[in-house]
């Protein structure tokens, strides 16, 4: 075998994530590894604790990153809140809501499911007639921002009808965090989880989460223990827990969180409040371009997602063909449709350090010069 | 809230892991982060899969990197190989054996304790009595090498006699993987699990696997599901497969694989066995060294491992004071003790990038005017 270092392309990434990385973000990734214990290194945690918090507009205590992509975020609120026997009530509009269905059998949950189309937002009244028909349904899940559709719910509300009915709520914010406004306190949000590749535009492989007191008494009252040695918040909390102490749990990723630290510290310099109306103005210019060229979009005016736009691939376009120029020529990457999806629309993604005027310049014209 | 971008001190690692990485592997981690179904990126998780092999000694088309650290290969390993009502045997020497009857029990397996002293390598007879006395285990589980004694234990024996009695065997070799000779395919090892930032000197945050056909046989006829979604072996399969086609599972985290891949690279370059004849040369220039202050090993000489040094804590000498000391005034990281061996020894790392002449001298000089 014949391999060598491996020089990646430079590629512009207008997919559904991971988006593009600032030379910020990858010059942190490549500090010096130091021990996951060193007390300069327990500091940086502790910095990293309050970006999170301020990104996810919390003073939730139990505010971390998991050391695993997106995928592990979702499964730590799901093992850690669901125990057999429990009911738990799905509300799904995309992909992503039936991998909640899978976590949630998989932790020995019954799993009822609220369906939705795909491309549209939760619709509440479907939600309240779930529980109003499942007294006995303790959680409540939904995506707030679905990356299989490009649709946005209505976060608070949902949490609001789930708390009517004495349910916790468990929120999928991976695409929306940093992207789209998002108030885990100011909306009561129980448990969430985030990845760091999406409009936090640092690499894959972490997930942000959070929990309030509520969500971790249920936790710390549980009758079984949480079937995931990983992923159990009550050992993890011994190491990233804010009491001055930290107990070995697991080998942090070093370099990964150096990552995670600079693009929440981008995003803290910047200001929340103008990262989200900067990914609202720039999916405008996007939206605007896109229509002129007779592409259309998949969700209704009043759901969409500005962090990724999905549109209708034209008639006689070949998908695959269309993307492999665009990734060849132009070396930029959109993403293709996911699941029920596939092969009918691409994700245009503008998340995070990506949402610029540049991107949406480039992307339109080799479109425009492709199509 | 005044937060700046983290610069870490440059420390030497000489702990139990992570351990020093070298510039070239951090330059990796700062390429530029594309797409996880990229073709460039597919290509490049092609030659790690090789590169894997290499490192592991197997042919088995089922390797690959665990998206999360260590903890994570090994529950992906005890998730996938244990179903309820299985009976597993574990032969515990430390620490890590502990964690392994934990993953048993969350997976709703029996576990069977086979217990050495802490610092001895585990003693093959007393696994044949367990596995006499347990005609119905199906599963022998082990650490290869123990990060928290410093003990390695005869692997290709163990197996053998797990073989003998019909169960599959597992193997934790987080701290021997291009540290001490491993031979997956000749020992006959059915499923292993490691760790990146040992003698690979990667950053931690990435789990090699393997599992060969026996193993994926089994796992592929379980009648139960796997209890974790991220962790299915039959989901993750069908985007690390080696049929052309990648399916999407969870997003990869690309800086992070592309540090592995060129840590991999140099273990190559190196030669395996050049690297497993320099750890050991290194073991006994610092152990001279260690010994001539007066410092004793913890394990017997034949059960040593070269990469991790458990040597006891000299009488009237204040444990934490004397780390605190290395790493505030000479930047030297080197372990304390763990569980019941806490307060009592150190483990001083010589793990891959950081085995070298240089740093041996250094801490040997460091500790002669600490102590």
């Amino acid at each position: 075998m014949e391999i060598t270092s491996f020089n990646p392309p430079r590629r512009i990434l207008m997919g559904p994530g991971p988006s593009d990385v600032s030379e910020r973000v990858l010059k942190a990734m490549s500090r010096p590894t130091i021990g996951h214990l060193d007390p300069e290194f327990v500091g940086m945690m502790d910095e990293l604790k309050l970006l999170l918090q301020y990104a996810f507009q919390t003073q939730n205590a139990l505010t971390f990153a998991v050391s695993a992509p997106g995928s592990a975020g979702m499964e730590c609120c799901f093992v850690n809140l669901v125990e057999p026997g429990d009911t738990v009530i799905i509300c799904q509009n995309g992909l992503f809501g039936g991998r909640m269905k899978e976590n949630v059998e998989r932790c020995g949950g019954i799993a009822v499911m609220v369906q939705d189309n795909w491309g549209r937002a939760v619709d509440p009244e479907k939600l309240e007639q779930a529980l109003v028909a499942h007294p006995d349904a303790c959680l409540v899940a939904f995506v707030h921002a679905e990356t299989s559709t490009g649709a946005q719910s209505d976060a608070k509300t949902l949490v609001q009808l789930a708390h009517q009915y004495d349910c916790l709520c468990i929120v999928d914010a991976v695409t929306s965090l940093a992207g789209t406004p998002l108030k885990v306190d100011d909306w009561g949000i129980d448990a969430i989880y985030s990845g760091s590749q999406k409009c936090l535009s640092a690499p894959p492989g972490l997930s942000p989460v959070s929990f309030n007191n509520r969500a971790a008494q249920k936790i710390r009252n549980r009758s079984s223990k949480v079937q995931s040695w990983f992923l159990d918040l009550n050992l993890v909390m011994g190491y990233w827990g804010g009491d001055g102490k930290r107990a070995y749990h697991h080998t942090a990723p070093v370099n990964g969180l150096y990552g995670l630290h600079e693009s929440l510290l981008m995003v803290k310099e910047e200001g929340l409040e103008n990262a989200w109306a900067r990914h609202y103005r720039n999916h405008l210019l996007l939206r605007d371009g896109l229509e002129s060229m007779g592409i259309h979009f998949v969700v209704a005016e009043t759901d969409r997602l500005p962090q990724l736009n999905a549109v209708s691939i034209p008639d006689s376009v070949d998908d695959a063909a269309l993307r492999a120029t665009l990734l060849n020529e132009y070396n930029l990457e959109i993403g293709a449709g996911l699941g029920e999806l596939a092969g009918k629309v691409w994700r245009i993604g503008l998340m995070g350090h990506a949402s610029n005027q540049r991107n949406i310049d480039f992307c339109l014209k080799a479109l425009r010069a492709t199509l």
